[in-house]
Parts: C-alpha cells; structure tokens; sequence
C-alpha cells in the first residue's frame, strides 16, 4: 500500500527510505494533522506510525497509508534496521535525531530541496484550500469593520476577527493576529496589545486564517476617522499601494524572487521611501505560513506557475507610524493572481 | 550587561557559549516573542540579534540584554568563531546547524537538560501568567455554557469559547480547541468539525490559552440534555472524576511522574477502566503546551513544587464515547492546587 505524493519525494530524495517526522511534512504526506507520528517511504509502501490517540481517525482520513501504531519504547533508529541509507530533512529534523542514526550506522541524504520544491507548487485540491481560506479572511476583515468603534483594544479587535475567521470556515490563524494602532503601526511585528482606539489612529491588521491544513495571509492599514493631520501618510500609503499593485502587473512566472523583491523596492526608491522598507516584499504561503520561495533582495529562486506567496510591501517611520499593504496571491498562467482581494483603496472608517 | 536567568543556564551547562536559536528558549531568557533570532551568552554578556522587524520592541522590552542586529549573510559559525566550545539543544536545534557547527570545529555541549529542569519549576512571575491564562479559560467556559444551543457545529462551540478566551484577556490559545459531540468524543484528539450538536450529546471540549506567553490547559465532558440512555456514561464519569481527584489528593511533591500516573490508573483498574484509558495521566506545561515533566507510566522524573502540569485522567469507547476531565495543576507547600477550576460535577445543560 503506497501513497504517490509520498513516492515521489521517496524517488527524487534517492535513499533507501525516506523517514519523515515533522508535523508539516507528515500532513503534506498524510493529510492527516498530528503532534507525534513518523512516516517511513521506500519503494513498496507508505506506513506512518503514529500513537492510539491518532489511530482511528488517521485510518478514516489517509489514503494509500498503513496506518500503525508505533511501537512503545522502540528507538527510530531500531524501527528503521535493514535500511542502509535514510532521506531525513536536515534543516527541519533536530540534531539529537541525526546524531542518533549517525550513531547507528545509516548514511543520510537531505530531502529539504525536495520537499520544499514539491510543496512550493501547489496542486489544484491544495490551491482550492488556500482560496477557502483566503475567502474566510477576505468575509472576515469585511464583516469586522462596521464593528470597530472608539476606545475597542487592540486585542479586541484582533480577537472579533479572529472570531469572524472562524465563523466563516476556518480552523483557527494561521499565525497570531497582529492589530497596531496609531505608532504602534510602525514596529512591523507588534505584539497586539491593550492600548485603546482614538478618533484619527491608524489602524495596521495583519492576519490569516487556516481551511483543511492551509493558510492565507493579509494585511490592511486604514484610518479610523481623519483628523485631518495625515498628509504624509495618504502619500505614503498611495506609494506603497502602486509598489504593491506594480508587482502584481509586472511580476511573472520565470523571474527570480530578487526580480519580483525589486520591482517594489525601485518603485518606493524614486520616492525615497526604500529606505524604510525594512523587510522582504513577500514568502511562500501553504501548509506553513511561511515557506519556499522568498521574494527577497537575495532569493534566486525560480517563480512557477501554482506558487504561492504574498506581496506585501511596508514603510515604518519610527515612533510615527506604518503601513503595509499585503495579498496572498498565485501564479496563473505566468501572471500574478490575487487570492485575498478585499478593499485596498485607503479606508476611512 | 548579562541577564540573570540567561547567565545561570550558561553556567550550568558549562561551555564557552550558550546559543539558543529555540522560539520557545529564546522566550524563556529574553521574555521577548520573536519568530527570528539567536541569543549568545558567554561569562561577560548576553546578546540576543535579531532582525530589523523586532529590534525596536526587543529593546523596549527585555532588560539586561544587549539587542543587535543579525548581521546579515553571515553565518552562525562565524558570528561565534572565538569560542571553542557551544551549549546548544540537541534535542530542539536542527541537524543541518550541528552539522554546521561541527563541520567549523566547536565541541558540542547538550543544553537540554539545564533548559528542562530550570523551565520545569515557574518563577513566582512565570506563575502568575499561567495563573491568569486560567482564569480566562475558566471564565470563557463558565460564560460559553449558557450559550450552547442545538444545532451548533463543534466549530462554532470552538470559535465562540475561544472568542471568549480572548475577551478575557488571552492573547490566543495554546493550541487548536478540541470540541467533540456525541461519538467524536471517542477519539482522544478530534479534530474539531462541522458536526451539529443534538440532544443528549455527549460534549467534550479540550481548550487552553496563552496570557504573556504562558499557557493553560483544560477539559471538560457534559451531556447537552439528557436522554436516558446515558446510565454508562455517567458511571464511567463519576470514575474517572474520582481518579482525578484522586491525583489531586494523593500526589506530593517528592514522587515520580510514573507514581502520578498509577494513582489514576490503578483506580481505574479497580472497574476495568484502565484498558480505555489509552494515554498518559499528564505533562508539564509553561511556555509550551507540553513540556517537562511528565506524567506517564515510565517517567522517572521527581515532581517539585512550582512545578506546573495537566491531571487529565481520560476513557474512550471507540464509537460509543470518550469522558477526559483535566485541570491545570501545580504543587504547593508539597501539595496539589488546581490552577483551572470550572465545575467538573456532572453538568446537563
């Protein structure tokens, strides 16, 4: 009994089994979410061993799986004697794992590459997942702003959306919600908090939610009131808006990460704002939320048709404020297609 | 400029420097939540580098911690190069940076340990948070109970009490709620669904949630009316709620994780329970929603007071039903006190 994804991370690792034990992996392979579980590969079958909490329900819910239990007390590396070399992923699977099978005699292949490369593409029933919870997002965020009045925390906002994700299919986030007001918008990753909302805050919300295993990412800035004290930052927020659209119009299937990173960075550095982008235009998005490919200064990575990332670029002016305008989008037929896609157009509530 | 914590890990684990690229050890030092960095501590200093993202708020918010910039492109071998030995956790750190690391000629020591034992038994502070990630647990059950109705999805019952959590000044939940109608209940970890609740419905719901990073951890099994065909259910109820408080008037401070677990499960014995009761007693819990020490038929780890952990006594009648009833504990003057503490009587709503 074998199951294809799984033989054809076996096939390209190239080892006598491919032994996967982290949690995002193993779903990538199973389909099934678990805290504790390993699969094993090789080229007759696809077993994944996991405890009796997991037993009844991964049986219902993998296909092409044996489904067993691990067996109490035995280390990995005496379930896995027979096999001479094993595919483990070095960058994900702990040094204390590695030294272990070292230790046992096995020779060990890396399937990091591999599996970042068949994850980074995604499928038709994956990429479905995705836009399911990019829509619980975009109805979300939609729903949440009629409801967001004076004096509401940061925490409250962030909780109500949190709440209205769920109520429109999602699972849970996909990474804690970040909500900023006022000058708390400009540290990129504030740690949502109790200050409270005033007439004329900006309002930073960066948040995403997970359908099925997989995840969306947004982020929008708008102004709660305008207290007519906010010409910098409409200019800004219009330039990071064209940065962010200009990738979407100019980036393609075929360019590298670097290529798609610059189209944003040149276009904010006209107005001399690239010196506040202080982070990368955008990430992988899928079983993680944050994965391969990069768009980075540095990511040489090929763009393909069916990856997934976001395009967010951001300007934080210490102590003042920040914006940041972010999509979960993909490529289709080597052009950039939005999967989050509520108001951009600069929100006054 | 050292931090206190920071320079006590060091010099237990006695190497030249201690490098913790760990979120959660990274946490535990610095009291700072980060998704990138690396903390380096020698006899003189402790820096934590970061990126540009969290720089501002790192300063703002940890003490004693010289906060740098991660310079960036370089590797972590030569950031450390100068030292001829490194403190890292096997169990937590990567197998591709141990490679590296050996591959650049430092001696390894296992931090491990140090970090278990020093995160296992909570500072007075570090018990206050978890204190209060309780009292949000237990104040969001005790507020959702009244608002379960027939025909809500087990989602919705999730989405609501975690709704809750926050209200009640959680920043999010410690891990995924598990809410289980009817049969559900009878796999140890549900994974929560669009299952409609009826009358007579057994309901189990697993939640937790995190308060300055530091978390809670519950469960509770009622009847959503009653039907009468329940007399099983409330036999076996009554059973595993007496092992629970068992545990709790039993187990001191001075025994192993393997005597917690046999005071419930011996009793359980005594009916012929202990064959449904497929998982251990307990874990710790702090930082992480399972940590050291547990609770379990081999842990040979000696409980102390200050020690947090879950007493979560559970049967499970595969397709029939499931009753886990669980607090959040810790051991005072020797003794236990229960941390969450909603009604645990048998509730029909």
């Amino acid at each position: 009994m074998s199951n294809l994804k799984a033989q054809k991370i076996y096939t390209q690792t190239g080892a006598d089994a491919l032994v996967v034990t982290q949690p995002d992996y193993r779903f990538y392979l199973t389909g099934f979410e678990s805290s504790f579980g390993v699969v094993v590969v090789d080229d007759e079958s696809t077993k994944f061993y996991t405890d009796s909490r997991y037993l009844e329900a991964a049986r219902a819910k993998t296909a092409g799986i044996e489904v067993l239990e691990y067996p109490k007390g035995e280390s990995l590396s005496s379930l896995l004697k027979g096999y001479k070399s094993l595919g483990i992923s070095l960058s994900k699977s702990y040094a204390s794992d590695y030294i272990a099978f070292k230790e046992n005699g096995f020779e060990i292949v890396d399937s990091t590459p591999v599996f970042e490369r068949a994850m980074s593409v995604k499928s038709p029933e994956e990429l479905n997942k995705i836009k399911l919870a990019c829509v619980a997002a975009d109805n979300a965020f939609t729903a949440l702003l009629p409801e967001i009045k004076e004096g509401m925390t940061e925490n409250e906002v962030a909780a109500l959306l949190e709440y209205l994700m769920r109520k429109n299919g999602a699972s849970g986030t996909s990474f804690s919600t970040i909500c900023a007001f006022g000058a708390n918008a400009s540290v990129p990753h504030h740690e949502t908090d109790q200050t409270k909302l005033k007439f004329g805050d900006i309002v930073l919300i960066d948040f995403g939610c997970k359908v099925g295993g997989y995840c969306s990412d947004c982020t929008r800035t708008f102004l709660f009131g305008d207290d007519g004290k906010h010409g910098e930052f409409k200019q800004a927020y219009e330039r990071v808006l064209a940065a962010h659209m200009l990738v979407k119009s100019e980036f393609t299937a075929g360019m590298t990460g670097r290529q798609g990173d610059a189209i944003a960075r040149d276009y904010l550095k006209q107005y001399g704002l690239d010196q506040y982008f202080t982070h990368s235009l955008g990430h992988g998005i899928g079983i993680n939320i944050h994965e391969a490919p990069n768009l980075s200064p540095k990511s040489e990575s090929i763009f393909e048709n069916g990856m997934v990332f976001s395009d967010e670029p951001g300007v934080y002016f210490e102590g003042k404020f920040g914006i940041r305008i972010e999509d979960t989008v993909t490529l289709v037929n080597s052009k950039v297609v939005s999967l989050t896609d509520s108001d951009k157009s600069l929100t006054i509530l």
